[in-house]
């Protein structure tokens, strides 16, 4: 980890130097950095909280003057119960990872002696943008070196102490490893982040953690891929026959749990038929919660006839605008679905809705019926798509990855919760015995087999051959320099 | 096939729109539309013949005043031995190949009745912008409806003519199928790219199937995910231990079986120890084949001192941008890896000449060192990385794809040779059965179980389960909606 005010160019020509050095060191190596980063941070943690104290006494200050928001103040604090002790739990979680790198995706013969194989390798150089939560220094720094990839990190100017106190206890404890302390840098110099988002040449894949602004300034100012997702508007579609309890439940799971989260609902649709039944139950959990609702015309008027005067009165009406709005708060937007001729065409109104305005994150149907959630899963066009389940389980975590890179709504690569894969790629490798393709053209002497190798998601240190192929090689790398045995 | 007029944000709205409908189509209604396509250009063959006669016309015209290239000229005509039925037979070819939508990658038990999978869809929309060939507008017609992919389709103006029968035909013969007819247009509008590529709202990728000049311009004109490879410097490593007539005949087959392709090779990295002895008979064959070299001061000490007169005095000098360029033609530049106290620091420094100079596309070793090929695959940060074979391997059709969508420097989501995968994405899907988050954080009743469920890469209709499943999911959809049986 080096803490630099190098210039965005040094700062990018050295990750990616440092970067290739990292990608074929092995996995031993690179859980030996992890278990150092680790102990230095666990027998540093009286200075990094007094960093971070400072780094609070600033925010609160500057909170007082209304310059920065208190949830920001709250994201900074490292000193929160159990808050240090995660972190460093993370960083030995990362570790126990399964070593995602040199994994062999594909193998195939196309010919005696040619062996194709698709192997997984290391993205490259990440460059990750981040506001406010110191923690994520030490998150995003063991992801990079469990897969393999070099990282720069530039973060917001509230935690610069943490971040500083952090970075060198990172530094010092990477001098005593195989890895590159290039491959772990820490911007702090100030406007470099448009510089860094030009440098495509050096710079794979951009991450930003941070808030809808961050992430759309972002993707507008680099052709550099980005990871991540501005939005996170969620629907939950509950159709006529979904049992009341499990609408209720599910629904106030996916509204209450954790409002601030991107895959919390925003957008509530029922079908009309439903209306008097089912919403009537759903809408007095949620008032009882403290959620307000804001409703169509039709939903409106159901409600109000079907709720006590006391919570009748809470019913706002919904504004189209409404539709379109990720809340990140105890506010739901309620749309009816039409009664139509058959089922289907309901459905496909449900589906049109949310492909349309949803952000393709996450939506739900709750329905008792397996060929409409099977049409919903199908039709709606969004990143994690569920059946009678609450949108909330949309995450890294619930999802078994062990850790999460963040979550995508990109349409390539990586989409919906991101894991160590999202940070891996692939490169293709040919072994050969001296093989030229015009052989194999018309009028050549020799035809492509073309047949799959079954492959184990084994590391292949050296490629398990059957016998045939082992004395192939054999033969001829006992060849001479003249080509003669 | 709407060959369109319309405004570029009709244009992709439109597309959008349709790439829903086809997403959900089973691969019997994408394949009919093949078929109908097929049948249709067959049918049509005079037409189209005639049409590009007149752009060839034009063109030829405009080549003579020197508007055109001669090679531009070639790549636009239809009418050459075998292309037309090249063409057709490339429809059958794709139709043919396996259903890449509805994939089951990963599938995992999060808890009973709580099934997670990972499934392979469309990416949504696609936009190709081509250069000449006419027949480009058959294959990616046919590579995007068997994906399930909309496309907008942007040529070249000398093809105009062409396109305008191709595309009327195809339109036609959709209107008879279950294929959206929004979801191929063919943009005629001139000055819209500029336009379309600001939509990101609408379209997913862009591939770009042309010349570096157009990959360049458009990879810094759009914020969209581009697809594709602006530069092909692809180098040879001969190490002095490779036998002299295997580094003969894959390099020359490196370099002249088609000089022109991003495959070829364009840097040749000789070992010090093998300049008297290897390079001298590699030299004599690609001087024999026409072949232009361009030596460092070693390499060319050697060869002038090997070489016969008329030989020797055909080797020049290179310069420090020879090993940066991409020659396309029959010129190679040979540096020298100097003689070091250990085999692997020489491989290191060929490794760190690749990595800085070449394009990431194609790069090969030629050794009988396995450990020394295994280094250089690892350590060569290019997507197709070769021992003992002709880098002119990097292609879809010898990968065994059955056909090419193109070849990616991307280090995000496909890389080297793409077939029909790279046009597709996944989607995450849980099955529950009303189960909520809350359940599962601290104070919650239940745990994940994170079992791995087995998959066969099958298209799941309705998901295989077992019997414990199954008999769960059949109570919980025999409650009614008020939650009892």
């Amino acid at each position: 980890m080096s803490l630099t005010n190098a210039t965005p160019l040094e700062v990018a020509r050295a990750a990616r130097l440092g970067s290739r050095q990292l990608a074929v060191l092995p996995v031993q190596a690179r859980n030996d950095a992890l278990t150092a980063i680790h102990d230095a941070l666990a027998a540093g943690k009286d200075d990094i909280l007094a960093a971070n104290h400072r780094d609070l006494t600033a925010a609160t200050k500057a909170a007082e003057g209304g310059q920065l928001s208190q949830s920001l103040v709250k994201r900074l604090d490292l000193g929160k119960k159990g808050k240090f002790e995660d972190m460093l739990q993370g960083i030995l979680d990362v570790r126990g990872l399964e070593d995602p790198n040199g994994k062999v995706q594909q193998k195939l013969l196309l010919d005696d002696g040619l062996i194709l194989e698709r192997k997984s390798c290391p993205i490259g150089v990440l460059l990750i943008i981040f506001e406010a939560r110191p923690e994520v220094i030490a998150n995003i720094a063991s992801l990079a070196i469990k897969s393999g990839n070099a990282a720069i990190l530039k973060g917001g100017k509230e935690s610069t102490e943490s971040f500083k106190t952090i970075s060198s206890l990172i530094s010092n404890a990477l001098a005593k490893t195989q890895v590159p302390q290039d491959c772990l840098q820490l911007v702090q110099t100030h406007d470099v982040i448009g510089e860094l988002l030009k440098l495509d040449q050096y710079i794979d894949l951009v991450i930003p953690r941070g808030g809808n602004k961050l992430v759309v300034t972002i993707k507008n100012s680099t052709s550099i891929p980005v990871l991540g997702h501005a939005d996170g508007l969620c629907s939950i579609y509950v159709r006529h026959d979904s049992p009341v309890d499990v609408a209720v439940k599910v629904i106030v799971d996916s509204k209450t749990s954790y409002p601030a989260a991107c895959n919390a609902v925003e957008t509530l649709l029922v079908d009309a038929d439903a209306l008097e039944t089912t919403l009537p139950k759903v809408a007095e959990a949620l008032l009882a919660e403290g959620v307000s609702l804001r409703c169509d015309g039709q939903s409106k008027t159901a409600l109000t006839s079907k709720l006590d005067q006391h919570n009748a009165a809470m019913i706002q009406d919904a504004t189209e605008e409404d539709f379109r709005t990720e809340f990140l708060d105890l506010t739901l937007a309620v749309k009816t679905i039409p009664a139509t001729s058959n089922a289907g065409e309901a459905l496909d109104l449900a589906i049109a809705h949310i492909n349309e305005h949803s952000s393709h994150h996450t939506d739900a149907i709750l329905t008792q019926s397996e060929s409409m959630a099977r049409r919903f899963q199908a039709g709606v066009d969004s990143s994690s798509v569920y059946w009678n389940a609450s949108t909330r389980f949309a995450d890294g975590q619930r999802y078994g990855f062990g850790t999460e890179v963040g979550i995508s709504t990109n349409k390539i690569h990586s989409r919906g919760p991101v894991g160590l894969d999202g940070l891996m790629i692939y490169k293709w490798l040919i072994d050969g015995t001296g093989q030229v393709t015009k052989d194999y053209g018309s009028g050549g002497t020799r035809q492509f087999k073309h047949q799959q190798i079954p492959v184990g998601h084994e590391v292949a240190e050296g490629m398990a051959r059957n016998a045939e192929e082992l004395e192939l090689l054999k033969n001829f790398r006992a060849q001479g320099p003249n080509g003669h045995s």
